[in-house]
């Protein structure tokens, strides 16, 4: 329980370095950076980063071998990411229960459609409009600390249908001003992984600058961790009892 | 609801046709035989069948056009599954609704780990043991006409730790004489289609002739069928309310 | 599957005796007779009546026998619904699989805190305000025949937390101009009960005459109605293998 | 997260009293004196005990009030239980998320009851047979430290069908020696509150000094402590958003 929690925070940062778009001026040491600055503020937590444009897209096997939860943005170069090193990912959850916290467009990212199995599609708008974040549980992990719920006055509108299994625990739902909902904080178990989907975070917004986003993602590394359940034997198997 | 429900039953058909195994004898017409004359007795089922062999493993885009359900029975040629078949199965469960029933060893099929996203492993043995599988929820439709728990008196055994997402409904459990449990009526739902697996029917064992086997796979097609909500839409969307 | 699905719609049936208030305008026959009277419509499918101030609140013996899935609407008078026919309802859905359809305000009567175990408390406001039900799950098949969200111009809001078990499954969720969330169609199993709680329904509002919402109870009465599992068996067993 | 978590630990108390029985020579402490021990011995947490027999059963305003978490084993006297005392701890799990551990016979009493909302029943029989607990998902956290299966070489059976709603997450499956499978470990939440039930411990067997067993309650105990999210509010709401 007292051991340090080791997170990757890991970024596709190509926004961060187009002059065109306003994400590198909002995150001057990128996306990752500010939540990774943030996690380093958390007692038991310590955060690093990994981007899509180093080598192994920063994800070696010794990176990996000391992650205990990844975190997952990227956005316009899903297909950029190589599937070897997405194999190691979804090994590593659902084999070894590396926690996994996916964010915003990570919906559509190769390592999220792969352990859910399905298209993981949804609506979306870019209209700067209000998102307010209502938590649905007030008594699961994710809930600690934060209100019943917090506006983010302008992001990138996510609608339903999302096209996910039914998450093990819906944590959260927006309201968005346009008319729409969605399910923002979801919980899954895949093998002895743990993973967290959160919605927001458009790279046009300094959304990760907000303390109730950050926090969220605090509680979620907390929730993520490996657990430390026994090493599953699969295969052939002897009677436990007299046939 | 009054609707015929068309069922295609898929088989890798190997077993049938290898001399060295009794599967051809317990089953001249194949296991896929078997199952289909059963569905075929049932009103308003409709049944077919296909095979891995058959060009396109029988599963041409016709024949995908007019399958409600599809049941699934692999094991020692999972990898000889095109994946462009795959695909268009995979597409027809999650965009069309096409119900799913997986059998025993088609737990490892790429079908089904696609759509799960975990690895599907288990343990296993191959003796002949008793097998008794209890129905946990005499309330779901799956249930319907079967008794509180029934034998199959020579079976291989699964046992736990399956590695699947956490059923949506769990069915059934069955016990081992060799002292192993196992979740063996799993439902899912993974995008619009609904997914029943079913353990039993290890190719050595005349279990498709069981008569509550046989009435499960039966309520699986009813409940499995495709439901008629909406057709989706994703991607952009203008807003529904004023900004 | 062929059989009639007899129906008992129960309502309270105060605030449309009560002159100053719109609700006997806006149904002459009730809410009761609304909801009915549309049942009546549907093929396999026949609905009856139950008050508050009949006797046993029109809930006897005889009328619960011969009830396949009970609907129930309830305000301002639950205190005064007996207990010894809450239990008998109670019964009825847990030990016989009697479907049960609880509506709007509903949420805090008798028998749907007892079956939810929880407060069953939440948020109001009588606004006139617009509510917009979205359907997250188009493969459900509540969701037979309806759009992808419709609205309904003037409803009272209910927002979250709703303090209630997370549904099994869960339907659909509700948008309020005023910026609240709602889980707004929820399933649950009891016993051998299918409940759905169904939100929309104020008494000052029209909403049982809207075609959408018709529809949600006409699925809802194919969904929840009873299977045909085993009768189960409790108490103390003999092995059923030697020890 | 490095607060103590405070626990009590009731027991009916009555057949470690009763001369005929051989409870009393198993536990010289009482079955809750075996479990508070043990918890004891664990790193930030601090057990005491309440029995029916005490006082308000022990559990007076002082008692709850100081209560992270309460474990509750019953047998023969659940009717002697007032329902004042149930009420004051149904409110503290559903409205301040008091964590509930409830132990083998626990199944029948009056607060699991009500927090279930379903009979609890289940199947029985007292032959001294042997149990196999099956730990089905090696990344839950009341998985920790605990081997894939373990054996209680005598112990009383329960058997499916049993009566409750399908836990959120389902850790731990039992396999009969005589023939039957049970649900053991079961994990539920209702209001704030987190709930664990555990089959084992039936009192005329050593169970509560088995270690596997001990260090299940001792996983549950944090699993169920209360986490720290927002107070709810109910009721009449003024709109967020102009109306």
């Amino acid at each position: 329980m007292s051991k340090v929690i080791r997170v990757t925070v890991w970024n596709e940062n190509r926004h961060e370095k187009n002059p065109n778009m306003p994400t590198g001026q909002i995150y001057p040491e990128g996306m990752h950076g500010a939540i990774a600055n943030y996690l380093n503020t958390l007692e038991g937590v310590k955060a690093g980063t990994a981007t899509l444009d180093e080598p192994e897209h920063g994800l070696t096997d010794d990176v990996l071998a000391n992650t205990d939860v990844l975190t997952w943005w990227g956005h316009g170069a899903h297909h950029e990411v190589q599937d070897e090193i997405v194999d190691k990912v979804w090994r590593k959850v659902v084999f070894d229960g590396m926690g996994l916290i996916v964010l915003h467009s990570g919906h559509f990212s190769k390592i999220f459609r792969r352990l859910m199995g399905t298209s993981c599609d949804l609506k979306w708008r870019e209209a700067n409009e209000k998102e307010r974040i209502w938590i649905l549980e007030p008594g699961h992990p994710i809930a600690d600390g934060l209100p019943e719920q917090f506006e983010l006055e302008h992001e990138e509108m996510y609608g339903e249908r999302f096209d996910i299994p039914a998450p093990d625990d819906l944590v959260m739902v927006s309201w968005f001003k346009g008319g729409e909902v969605f399910r923002t904080g979801c919980c899954f178990h895949r093998g002895r992984g743990k993973i967290f989907y959160f919605r927001p975070g458009h790279e046009t917004h300094p959304t990760y600058h907000d303390p109730n986003v950050l926090k969220v993602i605090g509680n979620a590394v907390k929730w993520t961790k490996p657990s430390e359940g026994y090493a599953v034997g699969y295969g052939n198997r002897k009677p436990l009892e007299e046939l």
